[in-house]
């Protein structure tokens, strides 16, 4: 278990997790699960996308909807803390011979898309256009509320090798789990910029895929209420894995199921992280409570089923190492 | 203080309070305060009318908003076990030389129109249409998520004398405000038929008049939410008082008004109160936590304004005790 | 499915579900986990029994802890309107040929004991000695802030029977189970005295057996706080079921097992049944969303297993009709 | 009105607001509020001093209360984010002339003492004893379950002076409250190191003196639970405002005096800033709403009451403007 210490001076400042596009393929039933449903806000929208903020983001998307054949994933997107930050993530991504490219992203500003060693792709961009706030625009809270984007999870098929890439950008460990005995093996982590639980995690998986987003509700009711109105709304069986609590980020969550499958997490009250020596937590990969506090393991389907990044290739994990998975 | 043991087998079995009608000046800015606002669901509406229910209730309607030239309420709603208890009802009041018609109301049954000795117009039903329970519709829940009306309250210029004729009807009282001294008065009682603190109150004041009716909502955080919502889209004004926790009833509470001025009690977490053997609890009128458990004084206005009875005159009240009043 | 009109003039007046006793093997480790981590409240304790309340209770005890040697369930107590309900009562049972005798109870006033057609024992009384609401003592208020006993919850070998038994004796219904078809069998009911979905219900099992009774709490939250203390204590084992929403009555749920695995629920969120006129909510035995709003199925444990009642011989069900079961 | 963009590469870096040191004349009253009440964990304790956390903490202490003859507060503490950052910033302020110092702290590694040019004693450290997260000891969690300490406010002579300062030290502007008018003058500041709304603000008044401390819960309801407790058992009386939502950072709070007037704010539901461009929010300082959303004005008290640094002469403030205060 090589858990390193914290980078301080990272090459280049991430900010956070900042949003994501999925391919769909019918607008509008998506915007049926993520608008009418789900609550969220439409910042702009055309004939094949749809873009989306929660109450309290003031940046015009943290989701984007996109038309397409097949559900995919073009890349992840981070803010970084300033222009002359994009220019040496260029460098650096640069420098290792990982892609970079400056593609025009609409109503964001200067976007490098790169990759990393793995294939994953990331989008890091400093401006965006800015919408404005409804957190204090009540009346227009629908749904579960969502307030904002909190973090992104994801399949690695080598989460040590995952861990020490984003360790070098910056990212800080908070919680992992890894296998007993002498040999333990680092089977998922979770790593934070912006001073959470997390902005990333990966898990032990066929990858890179997405596993994930996670968005923030303002507390448990909040989730317990969309629980209710997806059983009673058509969207039973979009409602995957909880309403409970995890044992890793003390987090109390629902995982849902998009349309097209993509899995969002409905996520609330983990904890602050901004002391940089705040020491990681360890959990052992067969501690039941590990998943969930109140012992219920997760289904399979959300140990094995992700989002496809855009043509890029997936592996099998090196790691053989299973967790406890529901019959 | 003459408090009166409760009538086991009074002379008709009124159920519970069931549902007032608000005379109101403007059908459309009614509509946006009860079911853009508040939530409410709309049973029936003509050009002159609106019949709500809340997300709990089948019968079709527990507020009736109907267009007038000035705000007013023709009677208060009662619901009674059985067609004979109307009978028997009738039989009572006309017996005392009440008023006793049985008008046609749409909706409804037979309805047997009569009046307390005070002149407070009281309607007693037993049939009403049923809707869908839109409880378990829960993507229907809006607003404050109000389940059901749960009381009603009404100044009265002789406590004892309403507290007595409510009595011989089988309303139970649970809580009780009095004067101190040795010549203690009745200043408000709360009394029951199904089974909480209330549903049917009276207090001290110019009448009879109403005060207000309670609505019952899930849990405390939807009445935060309403406050949220009602501040931030123009109805801070029509927040009268609160949210906060009365010491009487033990209720979490928020009191607004509506564009006319009727007064709705968002209500919840009083309690149990079936035992025929409990005991009423006494309150003294210059215990400042019995308005308001964490001590704030209710505004002057909560005191001195209410709705009146269509045709009915007001009196002054007999009993000159004055609570402790928000400057 | 023979569902029946309720009897509104019962032999005798049962005002709701009061009390039920439970034979514990080691009384100082069932104090811990019905005091200590749930919070309950003791009246009174000897070196053989403790007696507990929740904190709205007036009434000196909903749950009696009596040391033995083998868990077991003497009665199930309620409440009845009168002292001369009780003599009603008795003269009732006796006509039947159904057991009557007036053992000498602590703390309570005349209390009958007898049972119904199965041989499930039932205590009923007019009078307990009453203590102080802890209502608004919030200080006092520990672990899931238990507000007060709700209902009781029976295995029986005859649904039908028993049914038809409490129909007689007043108990309305609210929803029922019922297998499909042209001949359709009642597999549970649910039944109500008080006015809220149930004081008394009954599952099709090996019977008669006491399911679980249920406790009410004053939103789902101090539910999920539980879990959380629970599952951090020592006591995730005797975490059940849930949490979760009930179709049926649309309950927020938790079930527990205590030391000796007598079951209890933690419960909130149902609805008012006051109108006797309510038309009670057909379920079908295969609709999964009957069990759990939200989908998960009970546990095995959940539908076989329950406590006996002290000395009371146990049949098979006749009906053979079998509900979705967790694998 | 001077608004300046952040400083993105501070002189050292301070990571968060961390504790305070509270002079309390009777330490067993002082107890009983914050350990028994308010449900605060003792890191360790001594004749004349007692050291507390939250529950999330794994710092020793967030709050110190020290035997004292007056209430005081000795000085203000932030962690910075390496040893190398103390010495940065000692030597930092140095050079301004402001005094320097290491004394020895109990349970912290080196400490530099130091003031701003008001005369406002701070603390900066690095290392801290660590103590058990009992963030998942929830059986632990008591009172209003309190998470961490948030923030620190102080009244200031001249709050244009003391933003400029802490903006020099890296701390980031999130929300101000101005006078209108062409020349509009700062009133007070919310000012940012760990990425929500604020780690110190300042207010126009007699100063430097402690407004409060600003403590996390998870959720409103543990506040209105601690209404519920403080109300009803002796505490009444140091209920100073609340609860309610504030206009500014949209949290939801309850102001609280312990039993020697020092200021303890319980909030929760504010939102991220950690983005670099975020764009402060302005309020007028007539608008009603910044206060409180819902309307109601502050106490007198809370404008004008404070805790008095040691030794720290106070100053009238430059600026006569005045806020809606309650009569």
């Amino acid at each position: 278990m090589p858990i390193r210490q914290p980078v301080p001076d990272p090459p280049f400042n991430v900010v956070r997790a900042s949003h994501v596009e999925f391919g769909v393929r019918d607008l509008d039933r998506s915007r049926a699960f993520y608008v009418d449903c789900l609550g969220y806000l439409v910042s702009d929208e055309s004939r094949d996308a749809l873009y989306l903020r929660a109450v309290e983001e003031r940046n015009h998307h943290s989701i984007v909807l996109r038309r397409a054949e097949e559900p995919y994933v073009p890349a992840l997107g981070f803010k970084v803390a300033s222009e002359d930050d994009l220019d040496r993530a260029a460098a650096w991504f640069a420098h290792r011979q990982l892609p970079v490219s400056f593609p025009d992203v609409p109503f964001q500003g200067r976007t490098l898309r790169t990759a990393d060693p793995h294939g994953m792709p990331l989008d890091f961009y400093f401006r965006m256009d800015q919408a404005a706030s409804m957190l204090q625009r009540y009346a227009a809270h629908q749904g579960a509320r969502i307030q904002r984007i909190d973090h992104i999870n994801c399949f690695t098929p080598d989460v040590q090798a995952s861990y020490d890439f984003y360790t070098d950008l910056g990212f800080r460990l908070t919680e992992y789990t890894e296998t007993d005995g002498a040999d333990a093996k680092l089977w998922a982590v979770w790593m934070h910029r912006k001073g959470n639980v997390h902005d990333l995690a990966f898990t032990n998986g066929r990858g890179p895929r997405l596993h994930h987003i996670g968005v923030w509700t303002a507390g448990a009711l909040d989730i317990l209420h969309i629980c209710d109105v997806m059983a009673t709304s058509g969207y039973l069986a979009n409602m995957e894995r909880g309403p409970g609590r995890h044992g890793i980020s003390n987090a109390f969550f629902l995982y849902v199921r998009d349309p097209d499958g993509h899995r969002v997490e409905l996520f609330t009250s983990d904890y602050l992280t901004v002391d940089p020596d705040l020491a990681p937590i360890r959990w052992s990969l067969v501690d039941p409570q590990r998943q969930t506090l109140w012992g219920q393991p997760a289904p399979k389907s959300w140990f094995e089923e992700g989002s496809l990044f855009d043509g890029v290739a997936v592996r099998e994990p090196a790691l053989a190492a299973q967790p406890i998975v529901a019959r």
